[in-house]
């Protein structure tokens, strides 16, 4: 009785969720997209929950956490084959193929990629002792919290589902929550379209919208549940969508009650820097940051030279991640690390630039922490992201095919002392921060609704229910249309009639 | 510079606005509509905000405030007609006309009430001193805070403009916001459709949706401006639309991202209630509020004993806001009186039940305080609401024209003693409540992000650059049906051509 008046009390206080505790099943996905997932999974356990995240046996960089619980499955590849299959070296590797050849490759890394997703959902999904082990505990899981661009998590529990990504390719995402996404103004993927396109561009987005992937994992579904249906409309079902969106990098979109904005989610996940980067990157010049995201952390030598050849020209210190071969002279203000804390060092006061691949976790970082942006797009969402993020004036975009030392070196010197990219970052960021609640803490608040009020079916729009003629009206505008045609012909027939009658009538007088 | 650390320091709590201070002018609508608008000045002007205030000087419940201050301007009416044109007893009266004669009297009705509302604009409009006044000022004004319903605010102050509103006929607000509004389950305003609609419904719910009101107010926005620019376009610009809507008691359906829900927003406004009053609805069976909102203290005798002795044969007290004619024989569990803290006495532990008009301010208060409610609904949106209320089972819907004393007995009896009522409110309750941030807090929020960023045009959507051609792609769907429709033709014609030559060479065989 007095923990009900307590909480009644503490009721719109971030406090109220303390009188709740429950069991979080976290299907996550891999490479960058795990960031978000494992910030969500560490708060949660962090507010009292019992967290059990599932990871592959062999991942890229999944792992343990001290708030949660990992339950591991085996896979039918080994490290070395999952670095063969992550890297993207090759896309930065100059071509001397035909035009053919060489998108015949890259269509082949794609599937590479594909497939081993496939693999990956597959053998989890059919491993029948490690379902079953989950099946008995699902019923004491009050949610599933997953990133359904690899639906595993939506097949696997038929539970209330919270999703957190980042979007589905073809807008899969929107059409499962029934949102509208008008393709005269919404830009689609890889288009690299903005909200204001010409005839032209507008056609192609229409054509493009038109445009359905995930038949395999179609496939997947019904050879799992037996059942034809659709990930999509098992997609529909999802109770919250936690979309790492927001509209001072994207454009402004219609969005459904549960779609809840959460773009730079893990800006404030932070931890001081090791005390030696600390006092390297300590200096009157500042540093630059330089990471192309957790696929990429290798290039060609005489690629890597041009990078190398530009950061000798700079007074700036860098700190590169990178692990492949190293050139035979590295300048002095350059430090090569296997891993960098991206998200500490963005967020320390020295940082003057950021050269980033584009990714949307480091764009949402380096935006966070205001720090302008030579970006070098690979994949992906990447060349979209960096011309989104480039027409807002706080950053450059490099072709990383034809980078050149005067190009880059030019591209660094303009956003580090041209200071109105400074300024337009610096505004850019002061909006994107200026939001109610943090995203991370909102992520948290509607996870724990979900798993409070075993979903949040009072924000599931009748939409969901309707077949695309009766969401557009096709069959009302028939009806409309027949009704109006009918008029027509009568008033017509009707004039006709009163025309020949008076003709008559003319003639016998 | 310490101030600026605090504030970093400070970001993301509520204590981050503490560091901005600002001016914010603000032209409201009387009736039930200035309870919201009140509640935001106060609590802006409790926040170090200064807040100016327009109103009439005869008004039916505005008034000066603790944290504001007021500028009042003269109108063409006094307080008795304005009493007049308020009163809604008609509508409560049987009629022994005909059905025609009664509907011209409600539309003569609804026009004096328009035309009420137009005097009032004009009034302020049209008042040289005060605008040029204002206009001094109006540099001085960070934002304007306005309801939209009636645009003067709109037209008045060329400020970056926060709307606080329930709604405005025919969707115009969506429309102006470029929301979509699909008709095939938005029901329209009147219908009382929900969003399950079946054909027939959804054809009426079409041709709804392409009614428009507001000449009146173009006209007005003419004069005033002395230029060509509808309503609508002039409250595309608006920066944050504060719409009083929730999905607890709403359809779910698309919004736009500056469109922020804020509905029951002044259910944590409250105060103890008198001491008289609480010691006299104390009691082992609590009671009954009773009030028909702002418009409605008054009715016909013979109506008014209908309810009393209702009254004298429940067990509950009831407390009556009740201007009109007292009837002969009041019984001792009713207490009569000229105005009511109506949201206190619903948050009081011993309401057991509510009879309202259904209009939105009641229903979200009763809705907060989990209290079943008899819905007798009047005019305007009351029968929707009412209709949407009683849909989820948190109370029942009576005609006030053939409202008896058995019927309003045999309601209260079941949302008093029929436990499934209450339990039902309560559930929906706890949904409605469970926000991450109390609605009010949320309006104070959005209100100085305007004042801070001078607008929020990171919000604004693409779509108010486009004409309606283009926003559905109507041009698009032209030229790629032109292109099938060649491709078609092209394809027959070879076809014939082929055919053809085939049965010429056959013949020469």
């Amino acid at each position: 009785m007095l923990i009900t008046y307590i909480c009644t009390w503490l009721k719109w206080t971030d406090l109220m969720n303390a009188c709740f505790s429950g069991k979080l099943l976290v299907i996550p996905m891999d490479g960058s997209h795990w960031v978000a997932i494992k910030a969500l999974a560490q708060a949660m356990g962090r507010r009292g929950h019992k967290v059990t995240v599932v990871i592959p046996e062999v991942n890229i960089r999944m792992g343990p956490g001290k708030h949660y619980d990992t339950v591991t499955f085996p896979v039918p590849y080994d490290k070395a084959s999952l670095n063969i299959i992550g890297t993207n070296k090759h896309l930065m590797e100059k071509s001397s193929e035909s035009f053919i050849q060489d998108m015949r490759k890259r269509f082949a890394h794609m599937q590479r990629i594909a497939d081993f997703l496939h693999t990956t959902a597959e053998s989890l999904l059919f491993n029948a002792t490690l379902i079953s082990h989950l099946a008995e505990q699902v019923s004491g899981f009050d949610a599933v919290l997953t990133d359904p661009m690899v639906p595993t998590g939506t097949l696997m529990a038929r539970l209330p589902s919270i999703n957190l990504l980042r979007g589905i390719p073809c807008l899969m995402d929107m059409k499962a929550a029934g949102c509208p996404s008008p393709p005269s103004y919404v830009p689609r993927f890889f288009t690299g379209f903005t909200d204001k396109m010409n005839f032209m561009e507008r056609t192609i987005n229409t054509l493009v919208s038109t445009y359905l992937l995930y038949k395999h994992f179609d496939h997947i579904a019904y050879q799992f549940l037996g059942e034809e249906v659709g990930i999509a409309e098992l997609l529909s079902d999802s109770a919250i969508w936690l979309q790492r969106y927001d509209f001072t990098m994207e454009v402004p979109r219609p969005l459904m009650p549960n779609i809840i904005l959460v773009g730079g989610i893990n800006c404030n996940v932070r931890n001081p820097l090791p005390e030696d980067l600390e006092s390297w990157v300590s200096g009157e010049h500042g540093f630059v940051v330089f990471t192309l995201g957790s696929m990429v952390s290798d290039m060609p030598v005489k690629r890597a030279s041009v990078f190398l050849e530009a950061f000798r020209q700079i007074p700036q210190k860098v700190i590169w991640r990178y692990t492949g071969q190293i050139p035979d002279s590295v300048p002095d203000n350059v430090r090569i690390m296997e891993w960098v804390p991206q998200n500490d060092l963005l967020a320390h006061p020295g940082a003057r630039a950021f050269i980033t691949h584009g990714g949307s976790h480091g764009l949402f970082e380096g935006l966070c922490h205001a720090v302008p942006m030579v970006m070098v797009p690979l994949t992906a969402d990447q060349p979209d992201n960096a011309q989104k993020m480039a027409s807002k004036g706080v950053g450059v975009v490099l072709d990383i095919m034809s980078i050149t030392t005067e190009g880059l070196l030019q591209g660094l010197n303009a956003i580090i002392n041209d200071t109105r990219y400074k300024e337009r970052v610096q505004k850019l960021s002061a909006v994107h921060k200026d939001r109610p609640i943090d995203p991370l803490q909102l992520s948290v608040y509607w996870t724990e609704f979900v798993m409070r009020h075993k979903g949040a079916q009072h924000l599931r729009a009748a939409v969901l229910e309707l077949n695309w003629i009766q969401y557009f009206c096709l069959d009302v505008i028939a009806l409309l249309a027949t009704v109006l045609l009918v008029f027509v012909i009568l008033t017509v027939k009707c004039f006709k009639v009163c025309l020949r009658k008076l003709g008559r009538k003319r003639k016998q007088e």
